[in-house]
């Protein structure tokens, strides 16, 4: 198949373009190279070493035997959008072009609004380039389980069939997202659903939990294919955020008491379930929402898990309790669904261990990098719009 | 109480700024003259004639003994927003400048993305100078009974209690809205909803159903402080569109079947809400919706009563029924509540086809205006996309 990525240089897209081609898919890219910028305004960088995009196409070319089409250009102007899917015709889109963090959009005004309209407008280009040039592609649209927020009572996928006052329906399951991130990917599956709807359309829409590791196969002899792994507070998500520390003997971060609940899966599990939506669409004007994740956690189960597995290797980890600097229940009721993509044959990596043991050694090869940034693990950007770095409150002591 | 109005030169904004100004409230208001651009490029212009601002000021000054504090310029610019803010210290801020046109937003790409973004924007600069400088101000932001689409039950004020597998909660009505504009609603009362939970901003969020009528208060000697009324097809609202076309001879637009449901109120009755609110305001943190409009009617009903009125003051009115030029359901469940105005005092104007009868009045001393732009009454703005006027199918019968 034919498939175009936007946001093909981050860390999943650069990723589910390796994936797609090893399976035998003809890939094409575009890229802006922001998400190496928004790092960089963190005062941070990547965990692993990655290569410039030219390095990059030259070691695919030679791993996969095929080019990566790439197009450098911003998603949010339409010619750039259309003249892609115009020209490369593709089956499937995916959109990986979002800014992907909660905390970034929560700095102030002017970083709410880029990452609302940003996200916005990508995703409108993409449906209105299909509308026009590919009715017939699916939409792969990734949205995250956090839209969703932690309502008293099971979540469905995408819908639900209630009874209100004697009368029954079938409704877009309510969302109540924790960030203007959050907020914006609301946005946009609404948008999505309803191009689906007057359009025509097929969409997937992946509400996708919390990503962490290194490996989306089996081993990268070429550093020039290896994906990105951000610590800092912006980018650097639960588990990832939990090994960069645990490599240099810095604590592990829980926000608050720790009780938070999220769905969670290996990256290489992300590519699975991406590749199993792109080589199964939906039906022309369907929009099917799919939960991905493998099974949840309350963080401090995975912050003691890295302890563990850490410990194993010979590492001293520890793990505090800073104050937390989002607004979020720490202890609440979480059961989502998750079915659609064990019925198209998701088969999920359930040794997490064994996942963080692959992601600490990766680490520790580059642990002067982490070393080096060492100043971005305390997070300082807090919900209120108080920006100063937050304290620690107490040494978690079930982990002794 | 002060009281700043963002859109001051719209037809809610200006009627809006009058009617405080009279009830002795301290009035600031922003504009860029956007509506008037975007009517001109429907072809179109307002059926009443609209002075410039310059005139507008003095008229006012004249009528209420005070000035209206005008300022010029974009709500999508943050720091003209948070100048204004800071600088008047309003107690409440109204939100009336986005772009309020289902149609418009359906027109192309281009148009998509200016009405999401441009409504977005314009609330997040809103919130932010709120929060930054008047926190204890009360934010009134204008939505549309559009944002909850046609549900198969009935619509509560922005939230439910129900049950879903067992386990209750409280949780946010799920929207269904119909056009790119409805859908920028949506996003925008999600993000008010968000802005009171982690700011603890106050804020109104009023589903307001469709507006009509000429005349805000009794009578207006001075025609430099007429509002305006619109009857093309992106700005024109279908009672104030058919009593231009009844005044004219043109045959009323049915779309479809015609038996599309919609909560409806005179636009004196929308003055008398939005001014309960601003006095009324809720508590800090609070974020409550109100359902705003005074009974449900379907569009042949309110078609059939133009056509009824229009007889008694001696116009041939015909109703007819056109494509839909929408994706609608023409036949559907409609019951939403509105009660919480109605417990802070709202008096409905019961007596529609008076109302009907005064527009009439005031639309037909213009008629030579209405009769100049004859053409843009038939729709070309398809939901499909597709750019082409809508065919006649038949005339009503029932009318005759």
């Amino acid at each position: 198949m034919r498939v175009f990525i936007a946001g093909v240089d981050g860390y999943l897209g650069w990723s589910l373009a390796q994936y797609l081609a090893a399976r035998g898919h003809d890939v094409a890219g575009a890229d802006l190279f922001l998400r190496r910028g928004w790092v960089d305004e963190m005062a941070s960088w990547s965990a692993l070493p990655i290569a410039s995009m030219p390095d990059r196409l030259v070691a695919f070319k030679r791993r996969y035997g095929r080019e990566l089409r790439f197009h450098e250009g911003d998603l949010c102007q339409y010619d750039f959008v259309e003249s892609i899917v115009r020209d490369f015709e593709p089956d499937a889109v995916v959109h990986l072009g979002e800014c992907p963090s909660a905390p970034y959009s929560m700095v102030d005004a002017s970083h709410a609004v880029f990452v609302q309209t940003n996200n916005i407008v990508s995703t409108f280009n993409l449906l209105f380039a299909m509308r026009d040039h590919r009715p017939d592609a699916h939409l792969l649209k990734l949205g995250t389980m956090g839209e969703y927020g932690t309502p008293n009572m099971d979540i469905p996928e995408g819908f639900f069939e209630i009874e209100y006052r004697g009368r029954r329906d079938r409704l877009p399951f309510p969302r109540q997202a924790g960030s203007w991130y959050h907020w914006s990917k609301v946005h946009g599956s609404n948008n999505v659903m309803f191009a689906c709807r007057i359009y025509g359309l097929a969409a997937t829409d992946v509400m996708q939990g919390v990503v962490f590791g290194t490996r989306f196969n089996g081993a990268d002899e070429d550093e020039r294919l290896l994906t990105r792994l951000d610590f800092d507070q912006c980018f650097g998500t639960a588990v990832n955020r939990y090994c960069c520390q645990a490599v240099i003997g810095h604590p592990l971060t829980l926000y608050g008491r720790g009780h938070q609940k999220r769905g969670f899966l290996p990256l290489r599990d992300s590519m699975q379930c991406l590749a199993l939506a792109v080589e199964n669409p939906p039906a022309p004007g369907e929009y099917r929402v799919f939960n991905q994740f493998e099974e949840v956690y309350d963080v401090t189960e995975l912050a003691l898990k890295v302890q563990k597995v850490g410990g194993e290797v010979g590492l001293d980890v520890e793990v505090c309790h800073f104050e937390n600097p989002r607004m979020e229940p720490e202890e609440h009721y979480y059961r989502p669904d998750h079915k659609h993509l064990l019925e198209l044959g998701y088969r999920p990596t359930h040794d997490v261990e064994a996942e963080m043991r692959i992601m600490l050694g990766d680490l520790t090869r580059h642990r002067d990098r982490i070393e080096a940034r060492r100043e971005v693990l305390i997070p300082d950007v807090r919900w209120s719009g108080r920006r100063e770095k937050v304290h620690v409150l107490e040494k978690e002591e079930a982990a002794k």
